[in-house]
């Protein structure tokens, strides 16, 4: 365990965590996982920042923590909290136990903002309604004002803002987004821009550190990075690596440095949880899949190798996502060879911790006035962030041993003061 | 290709390569393979030394290496070749193109020394039966002089001798063999000794860097280790590290950099080759497996992980190995989930051009001065030999990105003259 | 639901079913769950007398039985239900309301009767101990004492008898014990028989159907079978067939039908329950592994084929039995083909609605008058127990099919009244 | 060995067996396997006409058939047969042997029919090209012409025609079409008709028995049925059962058996022959995808049940057909389990003995004077056509096993001539 968390006398510090998506099934798992963590209910299993020499960072404790969240649809989380339980997720003795910070959460969720090319369905809150049809200004300063008013009501040294919203359909990234001028003009011309961005820029904005873990645009326009630039404000992203594609980014680097050519790699995924519905559209599903497709061609270094991704929506799997790998490969003498995998994970239990974790290292890069890109941060995303300049950087690899191994040179860089 | 293999004028020289187990499977494919590779016949699919930027080294060419060997059965490699064929590894227009070749490494295979603790079968080379009951001194001194023999007849540079044998009887060390006096006075005594250390005294007494490619003792003892450093001669092992265990050393380590607490690892091999029949005797079998399991307790840092690794004999197999690993793991919240992989390989295919890999760095070590224990290659072993000194170093790991990037290290200090 | 179990003005009839290891998992089960059944809390999903056409036999209702049953370890039910909830296996809503049913059931536990090869650790019931110790004539008294009294205390119609009790070490079948008078012989000389004959003997004498849902002896030998027949009394076993061997039964005349030679079928099961502990004896594994095999012989007709068999204890599995099972298989052209599958599955929840099922089959048969082997009942075992002069019947065939086929045919001779 | 082949004195019959894509994969598979065959090189694994009882029928001998085809691409059997050896398929020893009864196969190779939703590529042989503009009188003639050549020139009993096309795209059977006047008034006015039903009214109208081994239409509509019973032809359909709908319609009937619930069932197949690459065309993977849906919906008696079925074109593993299945149930007390299992066969090798079974028996049924559906040939098909009234019989059934008893009923009715 964190040993920061229990220095005694100085004054007691609070970091706001801001969830989008708060009733979602990571945001539920974070909320009850955080208390139970706090509880000494939970071993911190699954948690990057427990482990050493991470845990020796100057990271906000779990008791440090304070949340809120923005949520589109109507409800709480007791509908999450049920399915989680039942599908063997939240153990109803932590439910039992997280009663009164669930309630203390709850009474932090305000209406969020459905993405403008969302039909909203009849579970729609009033309130996000309404705000869909405002303005991008006008959102912009709602979300913020969210933002702030929480900072204040908690006398929070800070807001971590988290995307966890269900993926939005993919929007191509417009020219004029790629400049902080051409942002500020689709905002004011009242152009639209997806929900996440909009998030992002109000989040910025406010001086609130961004973590998108999902595989809506949300900051990566280039004009939204020269905001976070300009206001200091560090983020990361794209698309939290829990499951399948961090057994690819594991695996593929074992047969490039073996020298074992990669025929074909096909991977089916099946999930039945609220992020399977999203995806078995098939708008949704498309930028999801490039993700996963992307790290295989860089790390086999072979733009021409055979891959394919399947997303299926399984209902009766909930949150317990399973996927199928089969990879075949040709070796020496013309052998033909293959390896097969099968994962079986719970989508929130792995997902969750991570959360935590970004949250605490985004925290920690704004109190060490870093701005941008965490490019640190890579080796918890499918589609990690990097500064535009920095394209023939290392850090760029999907290989998670490369990353991984960036992570803890810049862990052990704040750690040695260097 | 290497571009090394085609610098025109200067003279061109020539390096011994030396296979005890000459007419198995891995030795026919490496004979086969090396003869493939020279007419361009083969690409270099699986070689570690002609990815970038390996290639750079300065690495004996396809076309230098001579070959020969030990083998204590009668015949030919014809068996192999036929065996090969018929499971679709060695292709029928190769086995013809390669068969002068062949013909050469055949004319150059000596009777070799069946390990004390065997029971020689009727298919029993005379020759190595009468060499097995000469004394351990004689017994050096014959094997050294075929190497001696072998360097001479064909004005060889150098000769690097490769351990390709069946597994052995597990053998204990005896305390007496940690130190070159005590192996001394066993050979002088006329001890037992395992023939695979016998072969690796020889090879080193000869000035032949000698490449442990089995889990057999060979040159592990610290007696032995102390004669490589004293006659300047590189040695590595043990154990190629081809499949299954390949796979979990580069699987663990995603579990421990996510803080996933593995609770079960049972892996089951199956194998139907002569390596699989000699490993359907549980003698043998015990140190295989306590190879392949000390490098999950290693990674993951936990000594009382549960592990299990079966090797079952199942002749239709053949040399197409099949591993089924079954991984039972806790996430965040308790949540139990599980991983499971089928890896089906060629074992030959996999195994032989590793060992082209490691008689080309086996001897540019010799031709660099280097001497003892090839701490570079322990990517290449499930159970690498480090210097005694050295425990507490990052080499030793069993952690197979962080080998290889010590393999790389090395490659780019070998270029950079660092 | 079976109509037959609410026909109004019948006076209501009770069937004891006597669990021989009362407090194991499989009986808590069976337990837990006919409460939840008869509370309308379950659904009658993994019953197989519940399927049309068996659910018009006039069967058992779930509210007619009465429970009771052996153990041998000191405690109660609360172990294995808490291992049972913890492991996602009894729902905590039904834990709570089956409260008053278990209290009651717990109130008709008997010490029971440990086999003499075991040694008696610590949690053993002082009671059982000296049971042990006494003579076979006395033991067979007592656990008969034992059902005769509770028949009585609940005017039970009849009580069936269900061996669930841990395998026992391998016994082999003594010759004398094949005739009635050589089992009467032994009984009266004191010589040791298994536990498990010596609860069927019980039974038997008693008139209780009984039911050998493990792989011990029990009613196996010729001697108690005839005395099956002479007491009148209808009984089946052995080892119920709940996982791999279904499946294996299911998939191998696949393979016969279609004239696919099976080269090999190599099979790994993995356990983490009481049974899986019991199973790491190599002792008591020895009669699990024959039966497994024998089936494959039989179906695929080739007494040659090469099986394997492997039952690995691994804790953290707990009651989720996994499987992983190769099949090398030949096909036309000599092409080499595999399947390959893995099964995952509640060891508990598949056994206990199979003992509902054969305690309502017994119970009819014994209401018809049917004494000895219930061969009708052969799709339940992985040893179906067939009359002695039956060996060319196809209801002795391992083929689930076939089996299954035979037991509807039964049923409809029932029905119809034929 | 069927006996039957070899009764001396009676005079030698041939029966020819035309194959329709003649120069594809299990056509090339047919041929030489058959020359294999009766030059005793291969034993005849795979063929169910091989297998007691079945074997003692009156079958025709593997040398009383004479081969020949319709192809609609240029070239010859080349092509098939590099790519069957490259793969591992057909041994060079057997291409080697087989080669003079290939040729003469060759030689009865005719220009084909494509069907006119094709577009006709590069490689379309010019006299297919031109059949494709003739009407569909013309067409017919045409290919009944070819038949009656075929038969005469060799003086054949009989000629059994096997559909063995690349799968065409789904066409929906006209209302028209389920009469023979309607069927007629179709040919006569020129209408659009599925090439695969022009072939099959072709060989009707011939005489010829038919066999469609693809998932086309042929001679499914009720007005080409009712030709068959006029011409009292016997066929049989459709699409071979080789592999993954083989191990459902094994595996389903398992879970309906046990009352175990079914929530979810997921298959995924790869495949890289010309077969994969036409279903790589979602127009033509519709017909494919519902014919394997159906069985399932059939057994487990749940026309709700989850099921999805993926084909995807993976060129590298060519003919060698890959399936990943994952089957999610239910059990007692509600316990969530599951099976997973991998099939990898060769497509030519698994489909080509059953052709041969199938030639068997269309002319025994011939012989037999039999006339339409060949209801015993239902576990051969994943859509066995059924005699229109016949909808509520058992033999409609999925379940591999009710259909295979099916079988083995009219094998044992013809041999004792009941």
């Amino acid at each position: 365990m964190n040993e920061k968390t229990t220095t005694g006398s100085e004054p007691r510090r609070s970091v706001g965590l801001w969830l989008i998506g708060a009733h979602g099934s990571v945001a539920t798992c974070v909320a009850y996982g955080l208390s139970g963590l706090r509880q000494g209910l939970l071993a911190p299993t699954g948690l990057v920042t427990e482990i050493a020499p991470v845990s020796s960072l100057p990271l906000a404790g779990f008791d440090e923590f304070v949340l809120g969240g923005h949520e589109v649809l109507r409800g709480d989380l007791s509908r999450s909290v049920t399915d989680l339980s039942r599908h063997g997720i939240l153990h109803p003795d932590l439910v039992a136990a997280a009663h009164e910070d669930a309630a203390a959460y709850e009474a932090e969720v305000r209406p969020g903002l459905l993405d403008s090319t969302e039909v909203g369905g009849g579970g729609l809150d009033p309130a996000s309604a309404r705000l869909g049809a405002a303005s991008p200004q006008e959102q912009i300063e709602r979300l913020a004002g969210d933002l702030i008013a929480f900072r204040k009501a908690h006398d929070l040294e800070r807001v971590v803002v988290v995307n966890l919203a269900s993926v939005e359909v993919a929007w191509s990234i417009q020219p004029g987004w790629n400049t902080l001028e051409g942002i500020d003009q689709a905002i004011e011309g009242g152009a639209a821009l997806p929900a996440s961005t909009i998030y992002a820029i109000a989040a910025i904005r406010s001086g609130c550190p961004y973590v998108n873990f999902t595989p809506s645009l949300g900051a990566s326009p280039g004009g939204v990075r020269e905001l976070a630039l300009e206001h200091g404000v560090p983020h990361c992203g794209s698309d939290g690596k829990t499951g399948e594609t961090l057994v690819k980014t594991v695996l593929a680097p074992m047969f490039a440095a073996r020298g074992l050519k990669v025929l074909a790699w096909q991977g089916y995924n099946m999930l039945g949880n609220k992020d399977g519905e999203s995806l078995s559209d098939p708008a949704r599903r498309a930028s999801k899949i490039s993700n996963k497709d992307e790290a295989l061609r860089e790390i086999l270094n072979d733009p021409s190798v055979h891959t394919g991704v399947g997303i299926d929506y399984v209902p009766s799997l909930h949150d317990w996502k399973t996927a199928m790998d089969y990879v075949h490969f040709e070796g020496f003498l013309g052998a033909r060879m293959s390896m097969q995998f099968t994962w079986s994970g719970s989508d929130s239990a792995l997902a969750s911790p991570l959360v935590i974790d970004l949250a605490r290292l985004a925290d920690l890069a704004a109190s060490r006035g870093e701005r941008g890109e965490m490019v640190q941060a890579a080796c918890f995303f499918k589609s990690p962030l990097v500064p535009a300049g920095n394209a023939g950087s290392p850090r760029q690899s999907h290989d998670f041993a490369v990353q991984h191994r960036a992570f803890l040179d810049y862990v052990n860089g704040v750690l040695t003061g260097s």
